[in-house]
């Protein structure tokens, strides 16, 4: 149980954590604050939050935890705003989907005051937004990535990790390195990989005649082209470095395909093909037996 | 109504074409023949073919209508066989996924008789295959591709067309080299792609690691990867030129966002981003209108 929790940002990542804690009764009042009055408004009405503060100063005053659900580059303003009434006992963590720009970023706004802020990042989504998308169960069975810092206290970080818990995830630890290379790989790169289809399809010609022939496979390849430019702009930029170590692995890889299929080289096309079709059956039936809880058996 | 309706292959595609056929009361008889004893008895246990053929010269006599639903490889060689029973007034069609190699092998297997091979392509499919995964309802509002050759008789292509309306189809004429250049771009590529990136993650040493943090984004991007690596590898070397064109297009645009990625170039980004998210949106509303025919808005 916490008591006051801030949220900064009460769209489908912030209002669904408020949602979720306030289902558990893992809260003892919630605190909105954002920069749209309507949406705070309408996080008011539909009862998301209890209370929506006017100001930073009003907000932070004894509050136990603070989440940060704005957009990636606000994080540094927000936690200048933030530093002048942090109080000794207050943890701030974030939900932003890269890590070691939120850390550089919060290092520079709080200085000697960084033990407080516990870095995370909820592996949940959906292409709605606005505390009209926030609900209950957004985190269920959900991992939530924390990136704790060597100045963290280990409190602090667990008061983080039980609120998480709260709402139905399940706690992962990285170092911020690590959680930016991990999701360069199998986030961010796909998302560039699908927008750049989309774009490389619609700038030819001919582009209504293809599109019209388009069908499922390409409508679930470029599902995440349909994410938001701006969101995924920064986050591209943030992630930049290993973003861009991914990306030229990749093209290293085509690269390769290619010179296979130039030379019709068919052993070679099949023996890449059939390792990716082996090794994501072995992921999604990883995935599977994880839905599956051993201590669930006996109510099948 | 069709008279005697044979089917060479009678997986997912060939017995679902028999099933919708049957259901409409559009075939007198259908006949399938296999290189499986096991899947052709299957099929006839399950209705979707009212007997079994022994031999292509059997099979052949009377026909009216002949669908090739085999693997693209083979068709040649099954044009070869029937050739020697091919009557007057029969037609033949496939259903393969690529279309200007089938051609060359049908003009080499038929010769003189090329004009009674109308070449086809139904845009639907599953992941799963074999008799048991024919369903009467696949093809109802998908499309199906005709390439007609200069020397189709206009009645037999009808024929062919006829048989998928029946099958609940959307007819589509293309050339060969257009088929084949539109579905480079929206769906060999799109595989050679999803392949490639589960292929290059798996490959990873942190393969493990990476594949636990994957989410439902990389789940619907790489679904494809989950697609046939033998019959993948045979639609990328039967459309090897085409595809080759579409990789180097996207190598193209992918060096492009490598640049302004590597230069923090976020307004660049972000236009192809936007560009992408606009240009998908179009196209799943036209896709979802197209679904919601005129003539059923006073049914709603």
């Amino acid at each position: 149980m916490t008591g006051k929790v801030v949220i900064f940002g009460v769209g489908l990542i912030g209002g669904s954590f408020a949602r979720a804690l306030k289902r558990a009764g893992a809260a003892a009042k919630i605190v909105g604050v954002g920069r749209s009055p309507e949406a705070m408004a309408r996080a008011l009405e539909l009862g998301i939050v209890d209370e929506v503060a006017a100001s930073p100063a009003e907000a932070m005053r004894g509050a136990d935890l603070v989440l940060i659900a704005a957009p990636v580059a606000q994080t540094g303003a927000i936690l200048a705003s933030i530093l002048p009434h942090l109080e000794p006992g207050t943890v701030v963590t974030d939900a932003g989907s890269t890590k070691s720009d939120v850390v550089q970023a919060a290092r520079e706004a709080l200085g000697v005051r960084i033990g407080q802020f516990v870095p995370g990042h909820p592996i949940a989504g959906r292409e709605t937004n606005g505390p009209d998308a926030a609900i209950p169960d957004l985190y269920i069975g959900k991992k939530v990535v924390l990136t704790p810092l060597p100045e963290n206290a280990a409190a602090d970080v667990e008061r983080v990790a039980a609120a998480w818990r709260a709402c139905g995830a399940l706690i992962h630890k990285l170092s911020p390195a690590e959680h930016d290379k991990v999701f360069a790989a199998v986030s961010h790169l796909p998302h560039l990989l699908a927008y750049a289809l989309v774009d490389d399809i619609a700038n030819k010609p001919h582009a209504k005649q293809l599109f019209q022939y388009a069908a499922s496979g390409f409508r679930d390849f470029t599902r995440i082209a349909g994410s938001s430019p701006e969101m995924w702009r920064d986050i591209s930029l943030a992630n930049r470095e290993a973003l861009l170590g991914e990306l030229d692995a990749y093209l290293a890889q085509l690269t390769g395909l290619r010179a296979m299929l130039a030379s019709s080289d068919g052993a070679a096309l099949e023996s890449v093909y059939a390792n990716a079709q082996h090794a994501r059956r072995e992921w999604i039936e990883a995935i599977e037996a994880a839905e599956t809880p051993a201590d669930h058996d006996s109510a099948k």
